[in-house]
């Protein structure tokens, strides 16, 4: 899979930042010895840490600058400052150099930097964020979750385009079922925007040959009712932080019942090792990297606190993507899509009804949701 | 508490109705001799049902009606049909016999039919249906989870209003801090109407005393970050049922995980005690009753699929705000906002900001986001 690919790793982004960074990349050269690295960041510092390790140092090249963009700076800062190790990141993709750009640095401003160096693909309205969550069966892709703080229904069309190519890159999945996210699964539910979307969907999903499920409910994405589910920027934030913060509140009270008496400590004891099962499933860093999607290059973003496992499992999810037909696959989607969707806006804007395209927004406005 | 309250029981609501409606009586009677119930239904049914049940037949008088509402009723169809056992729950509320009434019905039915019969309040612009979520200290209440499939800025800050006298009067607090749910806690994120929310709620929060700690975040409503959490309709249903989603997803991991092998299902045996606290404190019959906020009266849903002991805590909530003076302080603060409003309203219009209230849309659209 990794045969004579190269990947750009932004070193000084993070909060366990170079270190992290060079102990993931360590493991995954490790378990990939075919797979190269360019590491940008302060070539002095990195030389130091990469003495301990052997595989990221066979594997890497570094690309010196001193200059890094801090974990709470604003797009709009980060957009300005040219040089540093984010921007340097993904200018090795821009010129072709690397595959994909993995980093863990600030969400909104690596969305930032790299929408302005890379552009939106060609036929697309907006780029989306998206995030692999945890099912009983494997996962499920959820998408836009941030990169946007709202979505008109022909953007919601592009994120389903995007996410069923990534399903299927990423999971293998030959046909990917595709569910947007309402407060219902009826067709008659939600405000008129989400209806529209269905509609546009359902109509374009069946020149792509797209398998659209339908609806879903919040409580469908654990449930793995469908691989895909779309949704808006605003919503999809704020629906996977809250279910990240029952899911720690579970957690939290499981370890308070399991210390509650002697006993069940004891028990605990016992069941460690099924506990530890389970401490890895909900762990976020087994499915770290959340990935930039619509841009016309791959940028992983990694979680800002990961650790070297985490990280490594970012760079994988950006092999894998890099060594699939993701990015053939959405540009040929978009591509078929073209006429079919002129023909509609122009039938919709003929009967007064909605399809218009909106203009982009603001791009430093970009990935503000996104934690 | 409970002296000389009455309350108005839908006998024949709810998946498992009348049997565990009743039940549910019975044990808040036993708990609560002072407490009164009119129970709708077939009276031969609930007379055959309330031999076995010394206590809610001691507490009670039935009113007899044959005609019910479906669990799957559209809310326009439970809203032609006068004379259920839903419309007449209600009825007893309206006619001032009882002070509130619970029901485990069809979730959208019983919104519309209360909505029908109770209107909302003087002053607000649309219902909210709330919902208390568990969090490490107690619970957090968020409003609203699917009365409204969107709200404009002036509708948040009257779900801010309501939400605060809700916790006042369910979890006795002084004075409850108030979080508007947004994709970040910095005050710029968010698309305009959210920040114009959050505007016009420190501007009416002032005039009212109230605690307006800002934006929170999905993560911050199981944290506990503020005691009221105020949303849409949309958001806020979606963000709920992700959640449930993933804590269900856990408790299934967890299971999974104390029985991957004898040693792991012999600890869990002797953890038995912590893990039986663990599945009560995420048990949802334990924080039922959701509660349409702004009628005039007081109408408690319990989810349809409860059992008795969830019953009778949705019998709880509807008798601690009855017996509290959650209505009146809405009305107060409805009333002392109203001149504030007018003049930023009559401002906004100047300056041609936001700020005009949205007119009621059809009724019959209403809780069809609630589950």
């Amino acid at each position: 899979m990794t045969k004579g690919l190269k990947l750009s790793i932004d070193a000084m982004g993070g909060d366990h930042a170079p270190d992290a960074i060079l102990k993931g990349v360590d493991l995954f050269a490790h378990e990939n010895p075919d797979a190269r690295f360019i590491l940008h960041g302060d070539q002095a510092v990195l030389d130091h840490l990469l003495a301990g390790l052997p595989d990221a140092t066979n594997a890497s090249e570094i690309r010196h600058t001193t200059d890094i963009v801090p974990m709470d700076a604003k797009p709009s800062q980060a957009m300005r400052k040219r040089g540093t190790s984010m921007w340097n990141a993904i200018a090795s993709v821009k010129d072709g150099e690397a595959a994909a750009c993995v980093s863990a640095g600030n969400t909104g401003a690596l969305m930032a930097v790299a929408h302005l160096q890379l552009r939106t693909m060609e036929g697309l309205h907006r780029p989306a964020i998206t995030a692999s969550w945890p099912t009983p069966k494997g996962h499920c892709v959820v998408l836009d979750i941030g990169a946007n703080v709202d979505s008109d229904p022909d953007q919601l069309v592009d994120f389903a385009i995007m996410g069923e190519a990534f399903a299927k890159a990423l999971f293998g999945l030959e046909r990917p079922r595709i569910g947007l996210l309402n407060v219902g699964s009826e067709e008659v539910k939600g405000h008129d925007d989400i209806r529209e979307a269905m509609r546009l969907l359902r109509l374009y999903g069946a020149t792509l040959g797209m398998d659209v499920h339908g609806f879903v409910e919040g409580n469908d994405i654990s449930m793995g009712t469908t691989d895909v589910v779309v949704t808006d920027g605003f919503t999809g934030n704020i629906a996977l932080k809250t279910a990240e913060g029952a899911a720690r509140l579970v957690a939290a009270f499981l370890k308070e019942a399991l210390t509650s008496s002697p006993l069940a400590m004891a028990g605990a004891f016992l069941a460690s090792s099924g506990l530890r099962q389970l401490k890895a499933r909900m762990d976020p860093s087994n499915s770290n990297g959340g990935v930039f999607l619509g841009l016309n290059g791959l940028v992983i973003k990694s979680h800002g606190g990961t650790d070297a496992r985490g990280f490594a499992n970012a760079i994988a999810v950006g092999a894998r993507l890099a060594s699939s037909s993701y990015m053939q696959e959405v540009a040929d989607n978009l591509l078929r899509l073209r006429d079919v969707r002129t023909q509609a806006q122009a039938t919709a804007a003929a009967t007064g009804g909605a399809g218009e395209a909106t203009p982009e927004s603001d791009v430093a406005s970009m990935g503000q949701a996104a934690q």
